[in-house]
């Protein structure tokens, strides 16, 4: 399932997200103490500021703490168009990080390929043109990504670890497509390949009372690309809280690719 | 196949092993260089000196380099009557590290269980018996397993994996069913489960002249190890060499259970 809820509290001093999550954020008044909260600058507009603690977060993650990236290197992901999808392709870009982008083949794919090149993708694929030999030409252009981020799960994840480099590794966040995740054993043995998971949740969880330093720098990072325009919210719906069962119903259409906000 | 062959030279001053792979061992004479060889204790018998240096290797360097693992701790594996396997089991006992064993299923199953538990297996199972929810009752004499080692593939690997601790390690050195490994998405995201690969060829090639000191420690640990009758080798065939025909053919034969050793 793939919504938002709103978890950005309007404070009559500053505005707060959570800093970790099971705060509760679906109500108008109340009490938290100092270190559940975590403080955005005000400056940063409604949606920006309800948004950035979850996908945005992911993203950041994912390409932070896996592999040692330099300007040039590249990155491959699936599920390109989701919120953590789009956010990978910004936070890339501003670093100079390539990456190679696999979405599902649909009928606006011309308008979608625009819209995640605007945001900074350097290549787009279909899970078609992911199993073409052709794929080869892509890696006179750039060099075999060092990382891979899975967020579907099956054959598809299968195919995007057989371009990674050798010595790679493949981060599982999500798992869409209701598969396994199946590796051939001389991915393992002979290219040296890694796979782990990731899940923001627990990352907040393990840090939220120990390690607030780390989570400061990286919603201070994510919102000085807002501020600066080099992340953006995907596309989104507002929805009064009374229509949830409309916003939960639009979060299951395929293709449909807007996140519900609720707004209180 | 699970053969040997005689990687161990008999020089006219001291018994030397190679350091890497691919120095060419089925020669009577041969000039090298001083780093492509490794000096062996002269007190340790011929066919410890000759196997050495591939699976108690292998062995030494899963229990070494994937986890910190403490006396008390535990692994699960595949394929435990292999090379790799029956020195996993030997190695860990001198560590204190429990070992939980999976076989497969034969009719000589009591008589296996006995010599894998002479060898220091604290736990030997079947691929049956990993499937059963009585499973659970080994838990409650030993901790989850921090670490896992993969022979095998397919189902039984996902089996495996499933025992493993949260955060827990899978190494794969081999892949005996000729099926890939099958992650559950689950697994990755919830569990935190890491999966890598092992190949000792490329270990030792990547230190070969880089850094003789971590080869040199492990071959002298397991060399201790073998003069204190801690590390046996598997039970051998030696052939002389014309006989690499059978030889072969019997490395093929599923639950022969013996190393071929061809003698020059």
């Amino acid at each position: 399932m793939d919504h938002w809820l709103l978890s950005w509290f309007p404070c009559p001093a500053f505005n707060v997200t959570s800093s970790s999550f099971g705060t509760g954020t679906w109500r108008t008044e109340a009490v938290f103490s100092e270190a559940s909260l975590m403080r955005v600058p005000s400056d940063i507009p409604l949606v920006g500021a309800a948004t950035v603690s979850v996908n945005p977060c992911t993203a950041y993650r994912l390409l932070s703490d896996y592999e040692t990236l330099r300007p040039g290197d590249s990155v491959i992901q699936n599920a390109s168009n989701s919120g953590v999808g789009q956010a990978v392709i910004q936070i890339a870009a501003s670093l100079g990080i390539t990456t190679i982008n696999i979405v599902r083949d649909r009928e606006e794919l011309p308008s979608l390929v625009r819209r995640l090149q605007d945001l900074g993708a350097d290549h787009v694929i279909t899970e078609d043109q992911l199993r073409k030999p052709e794929m080869k030409d892509l890696f006179k252009k750039c060099p075999r990504p060092r990382l891979a981020f899975n967020c579907v799960g099956g054959k598809n994840t299968t195919e995007m670890l057989r371009h990674l480099d050798y010595g790679g590794s493949m981060v599982t966040y999500g798992g869409m497509a209701k598969q396994p995740v199946t590796i051939p054993v001389s991915a393992l043995i002979f290219k040296n390949v890694k796979l782990c998971g990731f899940w923001i949740t627990q990352w907040k969880k393990e840090r939220a009372h120990t390690d607030r330093e780390e989570i400061t720098k990286m919603i201070r990072d994510l919102c000085d690309l807002i501020r600066r325009g080099r992340l953006v919210p995907p596309p989104s719906t507002q929805r009064p809280l009374e229509d949830f069962s409309r916003a939960l119903q639009d979060s299951q259409t395929p293709f449909l690719s807007r996140k519900q906000i609720l707004i209180m």
